[in-house]
């Protein structure tokens, strides 16, 4: 174990813990207090270290993604689905708020023909977004969904593509949940560096550099 | 304040909290322990409650963003790196990581002619996922940003024009604190949607109806 501890630079008692809550399959006892441990154990430690520090999850939803990986006959539509409920473990995404943000984005669903189960935890999270624009004044802000849902297409079918490229069963299941879990961050990641460069552009003059110092144009004076 | 509450639908004591904390502005008191609140404390108190409970902002970040929603002079490129600040409090937007995630990420922005300052959170925060991707042995997920940065441009271009369309500097400062954090949640949520829609698409008979049932085809035999 000290051995696992070294290559993967996780800690031993981390590695304990992993071990107690079954996230991580035992080694191979060659002793009383020995064990032995292999390349899977290193990456399948990674792994965890991702979904975890990365993708913010608990140790109890990276344990649910962890099992549907280790499922090899969970149909594909399925795995996605444990991805997705793992990352979707917060209240925005599993209880309703009042308002007409179910009829909308049902209705976005519908016009786009996407066929979609009744319990893609997504109805829920874009419904209470919709509700918390509207309670907040700024019903006009809903209006971003169709370029929202312009650009969840894109995304959405470059993760298919991505995971339909894998050369086994096994690789495509952790491609589902690496990128399920990853991709949120990386989009949002990528939002913020997309706006900066629209606001300079909006607002010429207004060098990148300067970002922090303060040269930008005041909000007063759109061009 | 116990009219605020019935009003706005927050608790006293949470109304107090927020009072001491900074996040809403006194009321315009009347006599010895009774205050007068106005529309505006109503509005804010929903602004506050979006950014905690839908936008998952601590209480600190939230008071970081309502600092710059108040100050009307405040240039818009700021509001929004305030924005973005207060929404990327976490270690993947603060610590890089070591790999070759930022030197990746420089060249995206480079060859697309963005102009963004080298501060902007993005940049470690995408270089952290692309450094993630390849140390758990998928560097392969990293092809997917030149998608994910097309998508970002839809969803920032459409930011920004929400922005310039509000009537005044307070409404466009609101509008780029809301947008930015509730727009996060409203992407992930359709990407969920997004994805299930693709896999129907790529793996057919796979009904939407039955997602949770269990028709679904296995992942061993993708078409």
């Amino acid at each position: 174990m000290s051995e696992l501890s070294r290559t993967s630079g996780v800690a031993i008692p981390t590695i304990k813990y992993y071990l107690r809550e079954g996230l991580l399959p035992s080694g191979e006892s060659t002793s009383a207090n020995q064990a032995r441990y292999s390349a899977h154990h290193v990456a399948r430690l990674r792994l965890i270290r991702a979904l975890i520090d990365v993708g913010g999850l608990s140790v109890a939803s990276a344990r649910g993604v962890l099992e549907a990986v280790d499922s090899p006959d969970l149909p594909l539509g399925h795995l996605f689905g444990a991805a997705q409920l793992a990352v979707s473990q917060t209240e925005l995404y599993s209880t309703p708020t009042p308002g007409g943000g179910r009829d909308r984005i049902d209705a976005v669903i519908a016009d786009r023909g996407w066929n979609v189960s009744n319990d893609n935890p997504g109805r829920t999270g874009a419904a209470n977004v919709i509700n918390t624009f509207t309670s907040i004044g700024h019903a006009d802000l809903v209006e971003l969904i169709d370029d929202y849902a312009d650009a969840a297409e894109v995304v959405a079918r470059a993760d298919l593509s991505s995971v339909t490229r894998q050369p086994d069963v096994a690789a495509m299941a952790e491609t589902v949940v690496a990128g399920t879990v990853l991709g949120d961050a990386m989009f949002a990641a990528l939002r913020r560096i997309a706006q900066e460069h629209f606001t300079h552009e909006l607002f010429p003059g207004n060098d990148a550099v300067d970002r922090v110092g303060g040269r930008s144009p005041a909000l007063s004076t759109p061009t």
